[in-house]
């Protein structure tokens, strides 16, 4: 039976699927008996469950948020809003530990993902690196990129704010170092190999801050130390592997990584100090913003010109822009 | 008598040949004698000038800052410093008022200038904006240009912070219209014509807010409305003119050139509500600030690897960045 | 049958008279049944509607914010509140158009409005501005106030904050004209004409920012230009009809509305240049300042000596000064 | 022989009368010999003095700032600004002990002071107090002044930036306190006798944070409690002096003064929280800047329709604003 | 029959006792019944209440926050929650008023309080005060101590943020005390008894800024004049009664006091401008944050390392620390 | 020839003795020669000293502040201050290479140094790590001491603020330490090891950060990566060579020191999230502080009861507190 899209759930609708879990809460009816409340997730948005308090006792518990979930219930409605009543719950651990068929069980339905085809970016990505730097940081940054694959491929942007969802990273870092090489062939007398390398290696340390990427959350070196110094930490441990040869360039190439956030009420211990790293800067703010404009933009289905309010950006967004057609050959129309 | 550039000039030299009055200041002796003591710039730089109470009283005054003069003197030196010190000096205005040659006069020579070419500038600009802008904007961006033409090739993009000089504001202009394009190779989603529209126009009441290119000052619409208010209006006067045909269009671009400063604390009276506005105030933002640096970069003849503090940058730089050899191919290298 | 207020509404009331649509929701009953959630409200407060799917089918939709309708119903006691229970209703603009009777509708009693009778306070401003104001800004002040009286009798002067009602924009403007004069007769130096007028005009553009006056919300051009630059644009469009003969005093003028709000990061693309404009500004912050404390004074219901926590204001206001008696004489007393 | 103002003085003349000391240096000549750089002032302006080290033996020293003195000196010349070549001076406290004649000593001469008639503005105010305040504040106000009335005829309203001179703080509070009889006639809700009150008290603690009213200088317990706290306490013990009756009414009247500044950040411990407090706090600031504005304006004799910049207001003034002429009968006009 | 602690009850239990009430509001049944909705507290947590229409119509009320009241009533389970179906609710005042047995009541078990003997706390500050300090502000401390002493045994330290429960007042200033003892052996050329006196005073306002300790509230006063100036006049009114025999050490106590915020931002009309006003400062602001860290982190029953984000710090806190074990003699374990 | 300092120089003295570059300038005399303008500093402080051209001819050069120098010369006094005329001047490294005697050469009397004994601080900083603090980080930490022992000794705690002399790291790092053990006798429930390791190594990244201790400027490290990050990984990398066992509490170290700035805005990429992070922060502001005032006291020459304005404490500081006298005996008196 194949995964239909909470999106598409109807009432009366059988289910007999895998989720995520979002939230889990333990509460109990008027008449004191104990029941689940759950939130349950997949790649298109997500619906509330209740697991009475018999089906809680047949099934092996607990679930907990990010648990990846086998559900079988019937779709209800209750107060006008669509509900899962569930009559069977397992997870994919337990499932996979008593060596039950999993081939229906597709990771990448049950959360939000970027919605480009990773393997592409991965190696549009690497291309760049290898084509575009020249050593000693090409080798830098391709040592860097081999070993963390795995973590890029998963790892969110932000917990919250923008990208927030599978492959984020990656997909936020291949728009900032594609715009860096763009905006090297205007200021063509920065340093390029430090400027590709910034783009690239700026938010490294979000592989370390985030755990858990389907369902973010901070670890406790992101906590205590944050992502700015452990991604610096993570390309200088790689540096010193390699033996790298100019101290003094890979000291530009942390003072990039360190000073990303531009300014110091923005968390980075220091100002940029270099042209290349301002650029770096510029060009990762500038994405972080361009995507929650976007995100917010999709989010709003109310009516009017403009979104409801924002509050990270502080405005409303203008949605009434014409169709920008930019396919269109502009020579043809004079 | 051709001109000898100020930074040439040597303890014994005798001047004859034009220069700017950057500075004028009527003084007195200790023994109650006044005199004129000046400064006077060419595009090399400046030097300290006294013209002693005789020779006050033969020139045709008075002379003040901003001022072209011809100038005969004697280079001699004063608590180790150069000074010029002055025989005879005259009014451009007042020797063409006479009618006399000024077959040397050349006003480019007298004021710090973009080192770029103006007119190469001025033309791919135009071609820009031509090739790459879709009717109705592409009509309005031309028809703008083409009515301040003359302004874009003298006016400085600021008074004081960058591109302070002769051409300034084409240069910036050019930069923030080129590194757009190259933008949206990125963002191809946003609206083309509006980005480019408002990269060329974005500054556009520089030309209102400041007179007197050589020394810009502001004038008296430029302090009372600033230039971000006089820009839109300009290009607001110049869609009446052409009877624009989509208001919609006109309101978002108008929209770009009020919210440019990105934030009501630097003076745009409208945060940016659409992505095509919020990029534009990155990439001028972004253009100004590596041009503060660069400025102060090149300004710097101190040791040491770090520049002095640069109050507006609020940090000191670095200096000491190995050079970038862009020009090799990096794919030779590996 | 006569408009009975919503203040006075009683469980068993039957009502069948008019009400202004606030808000307007589609919901579904847990047994799966669609109906309409309303918020109504006339001059006095509002009133939960329930809209039940039978009735629905027979009434002509749909019905959003803003929208006058009349409505036949009963009052009911729901969980302790009162809620109309809709029998039948049908929008102002379908009774209009099938050319039914209107004459019960009266729009004044749908809304909240300014206390003041907003004939008179029209009548003294003009008033003021004939009497008072010098040519040439005597003529253009009249100009404006003639072209946009209409809308200055039912324009809010917020969507939010203070005086956020019909003709607020009115007494407001009221306030701060008459508070100039007065003013005026202590710094007798300042340009009277400029300080009257831009007492007047300064907020002219929530005219063009505000639509809808019983339901404000911002207009595109509000969004993307702003209150500030639409007034002044106002202001300067119909000195050009007038052929306003005095350049720098119209400059004054546009300084004044520019810069009222004071300080940029208040969106102020300029700050106030001349006392003129300053005192403008003043005026204008204080009037709104004490509304807001008027405001929420008269809203508190609380008990205790101050008020609940004004956010906007951020503090708590004290209720308990003395009853002022300002009517009795004061020299009676001593 | 009577006094020449400083701002009359020219080379050659000699000089005979008295000065304020405004600065007091001890230095040594390139020879070795000790001598007196003076600046001496009068209400017109300031001059450089010199004491030699033969006229520093014979006279009867220290003098230091604050210092009232008789010269007798020359007028010279020394790098084209005029300097006072001193052959006596004496302090006129010695002069007084020496039992000597002063009679053309006349202290009023010697310092900067309010431009208005000291004793008209008092009786101005008392008049405005008696007759618009009621009892019980009448009394309180009425003591208050009577009991400060010296001070009040001296202090200036602050070291520097406001009316910093001879009955500055008369001069303001009078501004301040018609300003808030006109106000009242538009608000004429708020409590009277608290605003007129709060108007005529609210800077009273200047009369101790600043002593020597020639040469304004912080106290020390101006410096360590402050002006806010000092007038509330003298306001306060008036009040526990007289057994004033109502004592909320009396807490109100701290309140306005303890929180006159406006905001935290600008020295209030506590934030206007009603209309009376907010009342009084706009026109003071408005009156305290209006005033600066017109400092500065006056100051400036530079050339352009813009002054220089002012540090404290952040911005140029406009100077260019035409003649008011508000004499003019409006109505004549038309 | 003894108090049952609230983080006890359980459903079914019978309840007999007293407790505090925290909340109190009137409400409708759907069936048009009225019934009190109450928030019942003890010192370990809170309980809703219900008092349905023929209880209320039976018990004498009216019942407000921070009364104390008699119930009888039955514990029950209502959506998952346990709430409390009062049978009979009664006042203690009223109870004292018809002079019933109050033999059970106990104020100290019905709101939270310092975990600390209060009686211990003031001993050790008395003492301290006695020993260290010298004359003559030991006297001055001792008269404030005993005057206020009732006060200081149940003031909380603020209302909200830190020691906002009986004695909280107490103890914090117990800390500083203490500390600033401490702080003294390393910076012994600080003044002494001006540390110790500013530390055992600075807060000393809250006493009158802070009603019903029980459940604070503020004051008038604490409202117009807060308690910085509040607690400063009562050292300054004590010290009048004392005929304080050296005025400046009187100034810079008042000084500390006034200061003690630190900053004007925060509410001081003063910078700290001694030494021992700075000291004051930082001890008293680290022992609130610390305070607030540790509340924050006691109340957090989350799991994970961290806490949930505190609003006030601005930031998660840290929950993993491993045990201090600090009881363990470091010297053994080399 | 033993050291005269420069504070006991007069006119007339002829020296003989060792000196330290602070500043060194080529000039040229208005007869065109070029002479050497320097400032010549001991622990003392400072004289002019001019080099003539045929001494320049004559002495091995060049000459660069920090340069430690051999001169001889006459003490001259012009136009009132005293300034020395050199006769011969000789680097110190120069005459260790000529193999001279350097006997009379005492760095220690060329510079400002801490007014404490560098061994017996550094001895008592020692013996408090070791017998207060436990394993695992008691090794850590006396590893760390021991390694930069000599750097300690030496480092100033900042570049101009506060301890900007020889010694000024260890003085700083000795009264953090001994506070922070004192603070834990009143908060007994933090982490003992991590306060006591934290206050010792917080600013240790100072001794990266800063090169040249007797003219101390910033390395390249030190402005790219900034001395929070550096200090960290100075522990970082010494606890690796140690294998610590304990990779958690390592962590929070490292948290302690990159949050030690305890705000974002202050340079910390990291706000303190754990108490004895906290305390750190609060121990190190408040002794910088402490020091700063005591340093603007002791360089305040001034008469009246408040120093000069100091620019970084933003306010005056009071001078007027009486002598503490604490030595005295507190219980004497009573």
């Amino acid at each position: 039976m194949s995964h239909e899209l909470i999106s598409h759930l109807k009432e009366g609708h059988a289910v007999h699927q895998f989720f995520l879990v979002r939230q889990a809460e333990s509460r109990t009816t008027k008449s004191g008996q104990p029941f689940l409340s759950l939130v349950l997730g997949d790649k298109s948005g997500s619906i509330t469950a209740r697991v009475w308090s018999d089906v809680v006792a047949k099934c092996p518990g607990p679930f907990a948020p990010g648990d990846e979930v086998g559900v079988q219930g019937q779709v209800e409605s209750f107060k006008g809003e669509l509900q899962l009543n569930v009559q069977y719950i397992i997870s994919v651990e337990t499932l996979r530990a008593l060596d039950k068929d999993l081939s229906e069980y597709d990771p990448e339905l049950l959360c939000q993902a970027t919605p480009y085809d990773r393997q592409e970016l991965w190696q549009e990505l690497w291309q760049l690196a290898e084509s575009q730097i020249r050593p000693p940081l090409r080798q830098l940054v391709l040592k860097v990129l081999d070993r963390y694959r795995d973590d890029f491929l998963v790892c969110p942007a932000a917990r919250l704010y923008h990208h927030p969802y599978l492959g984020g990273l990656l997909e936020h870092t291949w728009f900032v170092a594609r715009h860096a090489l763009a905006s090297l062939s205007i200021y063509a007398d920065l340093n390029r190999d430090l400027v590709l390398a910034g783009a690239i290696l700026h938010d490294l340390g979000k592989i370390k801050e985030l755990a858990n990427p389907p369902a973010p959350e901070r670890t406790v070196p992101g906590h205590l130390l944050g992502h700015i110094v452990l991604g610096r930490d993570m390309v200088r441990s790689e540096a010193r592997g390699l033996e790298f040869s100019d101290p003094i360039l890979l000291l530009q190439l942390e003072h990039i990584i360190l000073s990303h956030h531009g300014a110091v009420e923005f968390g980075s211990p220091i100002l940029p100090k270099t042209r290349e790293a301002l650029l770096v800067y510029f060009l990762d703010d500038l994405d972080a913003k361009l995507k929650m404009m976007s995100q917010h933009l999709e989010s709003d289905s109310g009516e009017g010109d403009f979104t409801s309010y924002n509050r990270v950006l502080q405005r409303n967004l203008y949605k009434g822009a014409p169709p920008a057609a930019n396919d269109r050959e502009p020579d043809q129309e004079a």
